[in-house]
């Protein structure tokens, strides 16, 4: 079915089409009376209109359902990525798009074996957002996360400190048998969730590291902005794999659970 | 630290090194007294040996640490998945090894753009077993995940109808707001899994369907052989980001909550 974002919520049950929608459902779509499509207001909410009557300037529509169905998760996730090697950084996006993350932020991490100067982030940035674009079509997301790109790990925070929760996957907890941290801070997500009003956003930032891991430099400054290290299970996870598996996490325990 | 996988379980704190360590260790790697490798035994455990005294034909070792850490999901889980176009067969195994799977399983299904013939499925199985191998190396696992390959779903069946629990991920399901199942069975597994006796094993097999779903005959099949269709949250998941996604979740409640 058709989908078109509006500026303004629709409240009224019948309504006149907005002129963009006038323009696009009548003119481009060729729309008869009967037929359907979709809207999605500021509110994000997902309304099936019928269309009830046509004229040469204006159109009335009927909301016929309202798709409680909402496909964002609960928390603005911050996905944090120092730059790995090949298509990685387009793996990342992709699938994490598909699970739900808000926002990607990849930057020049002190070990990451490729590095981005500006022209290439630039030309990276085009490409990663085509992608996030593309997976959030095809999963039916009703929003497209966002790609920054930042020098190093001091710029990341200028743009994450205002986070409710930060936490970073630190390969180290996972060796030394750290298995709760994670469910501990996603039980608080969840609890804080559940609690927000409408317009309200609780926001969580996620760091990862490249394949290398991150330098002493960045365990400090980790430390020092109160970013809780969690562990993301027994095994060793590929640089991709693991902000994969924390989107997964999160959306199993504030979606599912 | 070099590993070596023993055929009998070492038990003794202070021990003779069976014949093929003693070959690999001291002929080949050239070890010293004070020198330090890992072995792994049918339990699984892993532990780490000092070498206390080397001669001509004998060398003793010493267990000087057990490593409690199991990288090993506490349920054997197998990942079944309708053949998918391109790379996406490799992407599964690879990040699914990575995240705990026992088995994969592919098979033609119905609705599969691609189909394997037995001669392309030979060189794919080949190609599959390798990357699971490296994959398995890579994530510190202690098991080498299984390939298989099944003409068609009654085949499949054969393979997986033992297992304690069968789940199907439903694009449907996620679609019609069913939001709980996954999370009522994975909590049934983790009670299942604590009562669980030292030998025992748990096996949970997991559907999962091509980019075009299941046909309506396997969707039969599934209700038939009683295997519970459960969804994965309300983003729609490509064909090799599902069974990633469950993984996960198995993985969050099983190893972290």
């Amino acid at each position: 079915m058709q989908r078109y974002f509006v500026k303004e919520n629709i409240t009224d049950q019948e309504f006149f089409l907005p002129p963009e929608i006038f323009h696009h459902a009548i003119d481009v779509m060729r729309d008869k009376v009967g037929d359907r499509f979709e809207i999605i207001g500021p509110d994000r909410q997902v309304q099936v209109v019928k269309l009830l009557s046509i004229d040469h300037s204006h159109a009335k529509g009927q909301i016929i359902q309202t798709i409680v169905h909402d496909p964002e998760l609960p928390v603005q996730t911050t996905i944090v990525c120092g730059i790995s090697k090949g298509d990685k950084t387009e793996k990342i996006v992709q699938k994490g798009t598909e699970l739900g993350a808000n926002r990607f932020i990849f930057y020049n991490s002190e070990r990451s074996v490729a590095q981005w100067n500006d022209k290439k982030a630039t030309k990276k940035l085009v490409r990663l957002k085509k992608i996030s674009q593309g997976a959030a079509e095809q999963s039916h997301r009703t929003v497209i996360p966002e790609v920054l790109f930042c020098q190093n790990i001091t710029a990341v925070f200028k743009e994450t400190w205002q986070a409710d929760h930060q936490v970073v996957a630190y390969e180290e907890s996972a060796k030394q048998g750290e298995t709760s941290q994670l469910a501990r801070i996603l039980q608080v997500v969840r609890k804080e969730s559940k609690k927000q009003q409408n317009g309200e956003t609780l926001a969580l930032s996620a760091f990862f590291g490249p394949e290398g891991g991150f330098s002493p430099k960045e365990i400090k400054f980790f430390k020092q902005q109160n970013v809780s290290a969690v562990g993301l299970g027994p095994r060793i996870m590929r640089a991709e794999t693991a902000p994969l598996y924390l989107l997964a996490a999160l959306s199993f325990v504030l979606e599912l659970e």
